[in-house]
């Protein structure tokens, strides 16, 4: 591992949706480093080609960004030396505050690490280009012009937009899912759902059950509330219920959360059986179940599954999900249906954290719902998605090295590939950059184990053309790293015997 | 003090904000009573009459509540005895689960109390009929319609809509406000950029000092977030700055939060003289000071003082800023401007709670800055705030009883009443509820004491004659409560000397 300044640099990530290009993001970020002390005056900066190399950026970016921090006297470059951290720059004004000290420890490594590539299969997010931009348009002057715009922009209630709640309760009870003593919270959604939950469930150090690979936003919100985590690996075939079984019986968890319909980033279903089992298991026990069900609509082949909250009779399960996945992301809208004691809970919580979720977007998107446009929009994602899905497990069949496994996954937006030793994702990850395509290796989704093997490959986002040629260049890289890492290990010499 | 069930039943408080009617909400409260175990299954309700009597709610109302619980199978009537908790209603299926062992506690006397009354003083927002509909439906039918708008659907960033962001951040540095070492984020209103303030500095049981009285969902954001509250009595001329120096120096907090200019609930703005020693102070001690700064554009008499941010040349002050009280407070946006190293802990903590904040609410919002409608708005608001506060301090002049003490707010939204002996704000407000008027009683905007004398007029959502009435009501109210005291103080037996 490396050590220090470097070693902050070089883990530094970056977020290609974002409007700031990257050489300013890498601008922030050092100076960030520079701000907090975690770069010293004097220190010595990578030479630009270096630090290319290792984020996986062009070097003009790095050289661009060199430029930003010597223009605000945050560096100085010295012609044949290279550039150093200035001492006392502009930016940083005689300070009584040394935030290094205060400020709790960011974790660098976070933030997605997505690059410059033409092809990524880093985002699990829907294709912007398929979003009914028209219908969008119709349907939100429509709420813009009707009578309730007044209210839509007065100040709301923590429980959400009171109409866009109403359908939402009526549709899940409606469904089976709410029960008589359920009600339902409107959140940011689904990560604020996590967010407030851990907040009732995780605050004194309680054991919260994870899936392993995970979403590394799950893992995040309840480690950051305290929780202390177990975790429960998946395998080819899904979680291991004996296994839940006895992690459960032995630990005594409060919370066991789940995804078990394409759990992000595995793309795994339970099956009916086993959510049977499950659910008995949390009643059993007394273990709050939390399902966190934001892909299920995508399913693209076989039939659905019943949700565990379905199948829970004492309606005890809380279950999490959000218009983001099958609608428009950025229109926060999630809710969660829970017992009424949760809820209330929950709606506490909501209130100290952000007083209620943005009514213009919730009015908007229960016209959305309510006009059928939703319903549609999802058919025609299904139709989209089940090409998207054969294209890239043709391709993974065809394309990857020997050796590798892969999920197969029958909705969702991502699967899951264990390279075969002794590949390494992340040196995977850097040849297939250079060529122009970008995933997410193993360690981001990991919440105990570290995937050194494993990647996700998310597929929402891209035609079947970028699929097919994303993954012929993944597996190129794979192949090219395995026969250099043949040439290493015959002229590495031999170990001393100790 | 009230003791068991029926404190809890008399302490219920209702949003008349929601759009769920008020025997909906008595009767889900009741029914959250019941489930989280504080209501005994065989446990009699009070009558009808008790109940509405003591929540200041028609009796029809309780009635109908009584009715809908009844229907569910959770109460049970028996004429001529009452209505009491039955047991294992249908909303109460065999659970394994026991909320009420799992579920932290939660303050029901934390929502408004606001009654269905004629004029209510209770709330703290914009007249909704001084919304500027017309310029809004036109300008977010431009965002609609423009190319952006796939973008504004799509993922966005932790730190909010870059154009919006970049908006802020330009006109915060032309107005000398944001320093060259500053950043910005985008939260959702001022409520949560206080809870990611707080995750950050308030983590370990650090102290927070903040003023008395003070907004209460200021208090429970740094409470929920275990800080240690100390607190600042403002007396009538503001803030008692020798005393914030004895707690600074005695306590070393991490963070002091203020409201320099027309705080919540009292009006009260720090003078000029007192900012710069505040941001000395600050400087000298090193304690962080946190600016709740929502209310600075709402001044309708006297000039405007520098933030305490602008004041600070360390740069180190952080500033919270939003629209929500000039613009639409159900568009959830507000902003943060500190130093880089605190807005980046801030983005990973906004990326844990909710991603990113809804993106459709800040193109709006920005294109109604932009195109100068916010500035016009703004203006016209302060015509008719200027017009609200006259005809406020004129019937509090007139109407409240001698030896009653107000502020006298050059601006904002809501003045502070401090009755005089030994009249409570809680009795005068049972008493004002029933000829139709409503407020917040002191102990709402404790921060350690208890105000019991003290109570706030919001008078922003309020037309001059409604407050004018209002006053005029409270000041009677206020009066028969002085009397019956004085026939009760009369009639009380004498104490027993022990």
């Amino acid at each position: 591992m490396l050590k220090g300044a470097v070693a902050n640099l070089f883990n530094l990530s970056f977020n290609a949706a974002s409007d700031v290009p990257l050489y300013k993001q890498l601008a922030e970020a050092i100076s960030g480093l520079i701000s907090r002390g975690l770069m010293q005056a004097g220190e010595r900066l990578p030479a630009t080609r270096e630090l290319a190399g290792q984020l996986g950026l062009n070097r003009t970016t790095v050289s661009a960004a060199y430029a930003v921090l010597e223009e605000s006297g945050l560096i100085q470059g010295h012609v044949g030396r290279g550039s150093f951290v200035a001492k006392g720059g502009i930016a940083a004004p005689a300070a009584s505050t040394d935030w290094g000290a205060i400020l709790p420890p960011i974790d660098l490594g976070f933030g997605l690490s997505i690059h410059e590539t033409e092809i990524s299969f880093a985002n699990s997010r829907p294709a912007g280009n398929g979003f009914p931009l028209a219908q969008f348009r119709r349907l939100s002057k429509q709420v813009i012009d009707s009578p309730d715009a007044a209210e839509i922009l007065q100040l709301g209630s923590p429980h959400g937009y009171g109409p866009l709640r109403r359908y939402l309760l009526e549709q899940a009870t409606a469904a089976g899912i709410a029960r008589p003593g359920d009600d339902l919270i409107i959140t940011n959604g689904c990560q604020q759902g996590l967010d407030l939950l851990a907040r009732l469930f995780a605050r004194g150090g309680e054991s919260v059950v994870l899936e392993d690979p995970v979403y590394h936003g799950l893992v995040r919100v309840f480690s950051r509330a305290g929780a202390n985590i177990l975790s429960i690996d998946l395998g080819e075939t899904g979680i291991d219920i004996d296994r839940l079984e006895e992690v459960i019986l032995q630990h005594r968890p409060r919370l066991l959360v789940l995804t078990p319909s394409f759990q992000n980033p595995t793309g795994i279903t339970i099956s009916c059986e086993h959510r049977k089992r499950i659910v008995e298991l949390a009643q059993r026990s007394g273990v709050v179940l939390l399902e966190n069900d934001i892909y299920s609509e995508l399913r693209y082949y076989g039939t659905a599954l019943p949700t565990l909250k379905e199948l829970d009779e004492t309606g005890n399960t809380i279950l999490l999900r959000s218009y983001s996945k099958v609608s428009f992301p950025g229109l926060r809208v999630g809710w969660v249906i829970a017992p009424r004691a949760v809820i209330e809970c929950l709606a506490e919580a909501k209130q100290i954290s952000d007083l209620h979720s943005d009514q213009l977007s919730q009015a908007v998107l229960l016209r959305f719902a309510e006009s059928g446009e939703l319903a549609q929009h999802i058919e025609r994602t299904r139709r989209s998605g089940r090409e998207r899905l054969n294209a890239v497990l043709r391709a993974c069949a065809a394309h990857l090295p020997s050796g590798t496994k892969f999920t197969r996954p029958e909705g969702g937006m991502s699967l899951w590939v264990e390279l075969p030793a002794p590949l390494n994702a992340e040196n995977v990850l850097s040849r297939a950059q250079e060529r122009g395509v970008n995933f997410l290796p193993g360690r981001y989704f990991s919440a105990r184990r570290t995937h050194a093997r494993g990647l996700r490959i998310s597929f929402g986002g891209l035609d079947t053309e970028q699929i097919t040629r994303g993954v012929q260049i993944l597996g190129e890289a794979a192949r090219r790293e395995l026969s250099a890492s043949a040439v290493s290990a015959k002229s590495e010499p031999a170990a001393a015997l100790v």
